[in-house]
């Protein structure tokens, strides 16, 4: 029953939403393409749905359509599981009933991998099988198999990207449009970049959960995506866009892996990036990672990291390198999540995070306010790199009235410790209305 | 004798030069990493030299060093032979020597590969040897394997790419400070940009011989790199940086190999690209290969595509994956070069290209000249998109005297044919001094 044995590998997949409806028609139209690369016919054999009457967008032949996944778990037949449902639960048993009745599984779901990937990877060692998951992180930049076999002859130094198409089509628009967050946030629903409900996107989840399965395939750490520092795009001001611009940067939804004195410093938040680098001019919904190995040096990564397509596109590749027996070598070789394995890096306190920051504060338009700031920022040992006082009057110029004016602040390399204890002490002085918006740069 | 079967994979380096130096540092050194991806140790046994006197820069463990290469072929304990020495021979009858003596190969030399790949590829499979390749194209950016193994869902639409470091160096050069080929030449070989004799690289034969590999993997066309038409950087005016920058564009050398109306379009050339596209933004010595799936959209890749460590990176990868036993599969399975394997697209007919040009003459500083050279063109079905007449004095401005003006046109689409048509016609026109310089525009 192994993948690779027969003569034919029939796979099943197992949600025929967008991107399963993707996979079907690659597998069903382009059979000659996946005989090519795997030296033998993929077949699939079913598509599971729950919902039989739903239009899928693609003929199947007849028998392949089923509502059972007892069709497909007790067709031994059936060599590799495409698992393709969203969500938590029942993909997680589903995921483990297909295992457990022999077959290899290839999927999408980052959200359960992130959650569980512990758990399924284990129980596909113990049981002898195999997930491969190329299209869980980065859709068609095929991240995973780089990560894990071609860079594999170097230490990988840092790894920094933009994970979630959602957030940068959004702050793409707001930065080129200048329009608001919620207003830009309807376009991309409208275009279908977001969903109704875009929450994990914009808020960082979907870009720290593809960061946590990212960190453990480059740097062998094991950690919970809930213990990354993270912020979104979610309230993200078009002043700050604006402000960055004229600072010579733009602002992307980051997500960092470094390493540093051997421990990994993780965050995923607003950046500032400098313009003209390659990360801070991708564009619309696309993704990009840019990673570090001390012997390739700088390698950049730039495609679409979502779409049904794109990734059907990985999905199908995995399929490939199962039936033709590449999988099965790396997921033993390399132990994912394996506890016999130690972990090769921890996660650096987030205290400890170096970077520069950009500040922008609401302060008092009268005489002193620059003063208290900068000392406030000298007190905790943080150096100015520039500063924009936007309104001709100055908020030292002598000009004594009681409306407020917006204070932009690039500060030098400062620990994160220093800069939220600055940030601190600066938000409880009487010339500064509100909080902070903190951000940090790159570049 | 199989790379894979035994629980220590032995490998001999033949060629310690700059590549085979980087090499034996990562095997030495990061014994771990290799043990860790490959799931076993990988021991280097052998470095063959034909000098062993020269330094080397770096210790090898006492009895590894030898001048003898049948230390290596009559060694079956000797499972990989990674073969870094340059040119044709005896770089291809060590090859060959080193497969029938049951090793398998990996090497970075693209230009045995270019010349010889069929007669070595076809003798790896009638002996059941692999032969690994990464390096020999685009150095640390892994294209080989995201070709054949990560994007084989696709049917790839275009390659286009720069493929040459020390090209891209030079003219990078050119543009940013604005001096001529030949003393930016004498930078780029002071820095290590360029050898002594950078014929191959400055005049586009490299950068073939790299299409030519690629478009057999990505297309299945197996072309002579002989038969790509091509030009260099050589003789490159900075004149034409200048006005291409004025037009929004920057001159690259670019490797292109297009589907169209399913034949494949090849060429190797400077050429016009847009100010702003990641292509464009290629600077240095890296190297960049945008590819186009018909699934997954468009990829875009950069890189260091040469220099000691970045090359060996790839060499290293490769070398894993034979001992891990990836290679075999993914050669075995594709057949390389195989005779019993029909070719997927054929070369197009270089007249059928088809594309915008950039076009630039010295004409006569008189009446009737644009209307002369704009009449040719239409003649040649090419219509005009834009148009730079430098001089105050324009040549239809009615000013007569013996002198020459620049004058700059770009073209709409148009055939190779044609373009190349109207260009002789122009030549030969009394108001035209000297040749017409040509180049194709991107974007
Ligand atoms: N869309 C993308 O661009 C993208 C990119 C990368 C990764 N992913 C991941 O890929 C997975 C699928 O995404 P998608 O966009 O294709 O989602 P989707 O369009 O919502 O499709 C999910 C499918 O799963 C089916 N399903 C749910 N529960 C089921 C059950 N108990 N039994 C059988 N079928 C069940 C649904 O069936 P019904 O149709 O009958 O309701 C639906 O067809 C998700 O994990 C997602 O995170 C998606
Ligand atoms: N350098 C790069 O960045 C790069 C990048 C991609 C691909 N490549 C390719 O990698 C290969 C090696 O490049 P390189 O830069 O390392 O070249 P290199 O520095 O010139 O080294 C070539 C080595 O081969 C050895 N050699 C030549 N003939 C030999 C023979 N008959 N027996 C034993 N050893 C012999 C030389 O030995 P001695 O030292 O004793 O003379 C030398 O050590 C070339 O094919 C090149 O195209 C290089």
């Amino acid at each position: 029953m192994a993948a690779s044995s027969s003569e034919r590998t029939n796979v099943a997949i197992i949600g025929m939403g967008t991107v399963g409806a993707g996979v079907a028609q690659l597998l069903i139209d382009h059979g000659d393409r996946t005989a090519r690369h795997a030296g033998k016919t993929i077949w699939l054999s079913k598509a599971v749905v729950r919902d039989m009457k739903k239009p899928r967008g693609i003929d199947l032949p007849e028998g392949v359509l089923t509502d059972s996944i007892d069709d497909v778990l007790n067709d031994p037949s059936i060599d590799v599981v495409i698992q393709l449902m969203g969500g938590l639960s029942p993909a997680r048993e589903t995921m483990l009933r297909a295992m457990e009745a022999g077959k290899d599984i290839v999927t999408a779901n980052k959200a359960l991998l992130a959650e569980h990937g512990g758990e399924l990877f284990t129980r596909a060692r113990e049981l002898g099988r195999s997930i491969a998951f190329e299209a869980a992180v980065a859709g068609g930049i095929p991240i995973i198999a780089n990560v894990s076999q071609c860079l594999s002859a170097n230490q990988i130094l840092s790894l920094e990207g933009i994970l979630n198409g959602t957030s940068n089509f959004i702050v793409s628009q707001m930065d080129e449009k200048g329009v608001g967050y919620e207003e830009t946030v309807k376009v991309a629903q409208d275009l279908g970049y977001a969903e109704a409900d875009p929450a994990m996107d914009v808020d960082g989840t979907d870009a720290a959960q593809k960061l946590a399965i990212l960190s453990h395939l480059a740097f062998g750490a094991t950690v919970d995506w809930r213990d990354i520092p993270r912020s979104g795009i979610d309230g993200l001001d078009p002043d700050d866009l604006s402000y960055a611009g004229q600072l010579g940067y733009r602002i992307k939804l980051l997500a960092t892996a470094r390493l540093v004195d051997g421990e990994l410093e993780l965050s995923v938040g607003p950046t500032l990036v400098r313009k003209g680098t390659p990360m801070a001019e991708v564009r619309d919904a696309f993704n990009a990672i840019r990673v570090v190995g001390d012997a390739v040096g700088p390698v950049f990564y730039h495609g679409l990291g979502a779409g049904q397509m794109p990734t059907a596109s990985a999905v199908v590749a995995d399929v490939i390198d199962m039936a033709v027996g590449r999988t099965p070598i790396t997921f033993q070789t390399l132990e994912y999540f394996s506890k016999d394995r130690p972990a090769r890096a921890v996660q650096r306190d987030a205290s400890k995070l170096r970077g520069r920051y950009y500040l922008r504060f609401r302060v008092a338009n009268h005489p002193g306010t620059l003063a208290a700031i900068t000392g406030a920022l000298a007190e905790h040992s943080i150096s100015i790199s520039s500063v924009i006082q936007h309104e001709d009057s100055s908020a030292d110029s002598g000009v004594i009235d009681g409306s407020t004016v917006p204070l932009v602040i690039m500060t030098h390399e400062a620990t994160e410790g220093a800069a939220s204890g600055a940030v601190t002490a600066i938000e409880s002085l009487d010339v500064v209305e509100g909080n902070v918006v903190r951000m940090p740069v790159r570049g």
